[in-house]
């Protein structure tokens, strides 16, 4: 028999699980609609009910635990907490719900803290004690390693660069407030930063056959990689903002890697090459040259189910 | 034969050296003038028998350890590294100059992490796990604690909150580049911000009638209880930028206390209820409420010398 792991990945749309095994080998895949549960002990027993199912078609298989990556996780209560994109009210506490229903030990956290486990447990991250993931999407996550553990802090939700404030008085945030690292440094961050600059600068640019809402990160980068004269100024000025938020963050705890994963971190080159060279400039003299920056070792495709899952690998090596 | 650990404090200026007992009482004092010593082998010599000749008076005391404290110190190596106020030049292996000398087991860290120990072992942080200690001096120093140890990081120098930065194109820094917290939230950031002000506005100030030079943290804190008006803005905006401070930091490590210790903090309530309170606005909302912002438990003359022998005393724990 071969123990394995369910990775759960709860999105607002979509929950994805996976059956892990401890070298990262995915045996079978499971979807349950997230929206179609209006109660979380519904969504509890659905997904007791598709991991039976699940397991039942692979009798080399056995079950050892539940890794979840949810929005507005928390790791030390068990909880998930007024998430906005989530019809689960208040504060759930989903890892009692799920260990009552399925018997298996179970153990929750948000998407960054399931990426750095990921990357940790089974992508470029292993043997390194000290690194940070950041997500790059329509936000900034962030999974921060201290000493090989993730930092979890008195609320069980540290880690939250991209809510760190860089430029005050400056853009609106999602979290209510102006001048957040992620209005800058993320996909959604790239596509202010073209509309800024389409405002303010008189240059030719594709862009400007676009509706607003048509503008897309990966569009910027298309039109960057073309020679578009305002994408490429947006990709610099968003590569500098991430260097920014890294230089930061080193200061803080002088992590041996900064590794990038999503969306815009797929632009490669275009973006790392200019990141670092930002990194190297922006960041304290104590620490040039101590650290490095590179992309994410896990596929896009597999890494939320990869993370989640290494929460019980995690505490079992 | 009670057991105590020797804290140093190593200065630009003076050595300080305390026998320090495992409650954190000082049972001796001693001193050494450290540029005497052109290199670190001799202090280290003279360090060895003004240890001998303290423990000598005190037949009831028996040494077993040696915390430094010093500029620019490395805990993960053990080292002093190119620290631009005292004579020893280069990267000095002081902990192994130190044991082979005294035969003693010697560690070493910066101002700011012995702080934090300190406070851990003898202050107000007893079983506290995540905390936070900015020392508000010259310039802001920062120990940060994570999961009850000091973050040290790939380095051995994480913890530079100072040099954060918080405003792109601002203040120069002594580091080198423009715009670190430290230029604003400091007892220099203080008197920078009053010269700031009497550019800008046309208020009267007593400030007025000093030479830049002669204005100094006290005077603007004074000043500002006197009912001076650019006293009384500098220090409320001073506030601001440590809040700030705070604010990016609790996104990072989300601390349960974040302590001020040092001269500025010595305003007392002039400065703790306006930090509170912008900080309460800056932070990011899901950790309104989460932390306390608290003045050192440690006081200010002996903090040094007790963060030092934290060092070894937090190791015998």
């Amino acid at each position: 028999m071969k123990e394995v792991v369910a990775g759960v990945d709860i999105g607002g749309t979509n929950t994805i699980i996976g059956l892990v095994d401890a070298r990262g080998e995915i045996h079978a895949e499971g979807r349950l609609s997230t929206p179609e549960y209006a109660f979380a002990d519904d969504f509890v027993k659905a997904l007791d009910q598709k991991l039976k199912e699940m397991i039942s078609r692979h009798d080399d298989l056995k079950l050892t635990g539940i890794g979840i990556g949810a929005p507005n996780a928390n790791f030390n209560k068990g909880t998930i907490e007024l998430a906005p994109n989530l019809r689960w009210k208040g504060i759930i506490p989903l890892v009692k719900l799920t260990e009552r229903c399925t018997g298996l030990k179970t153990r929750i956290t948000n998407d960054a803290n399931a990426a750095a486990l990921g990357e940790m447990i089974f992508g470029e991250a292993k043997g390194i004690k000290h690194f940070i993931i950041l997500t790059l999407g329509t936000g900034l996550g962030s999974g921060i390693v201290v000493d090989g553990e993730v930092v979890y802090g008195h609320t069980g939700f540290a880690g939250e660069l991209g809510h760190m404030t860089v430029a005050e008085g400056g853009r609106v945030c999602g979290c209510g407030r102006r001048g957040c690292l992620e209005t800058y440094a993320s996909a959604t961050g790239l596509v202010r930063t073209v509309l800024a600059l389409l405002s303010d600068s008189r240059e030719e640019s594709v862009m400007r056959d676009l509706k607003s809402s048509e503008i897309t990160s990966r569009r910027v980068a298309e039109a960057a990689a073309a020679g578009d004269p305002v994408a490429m100024e947006a990709m610099d000025r968003t590569a500098h903002m991430i260097a920014l938020g890294i230089a930061n963050a080193v200061t803080f705890s002088s992590p041996e890697v900064i590794y990038l994963f999503g969306g815009l971190a797929l632009a490669g080159d275009a973006l790392f090459i200019p990141v670092r060279k930002y990194a190297d400039e922006l960041v304290q003299p104590v620490f040039r040259g101590t650290f490095s920056i590179m992309p994410s070792g896990l596929p896009e495709a597999q890494a939320a189910i990869l993370g989640a899952s290494a929460l019980i690998w995690k505490e079992a090596k």
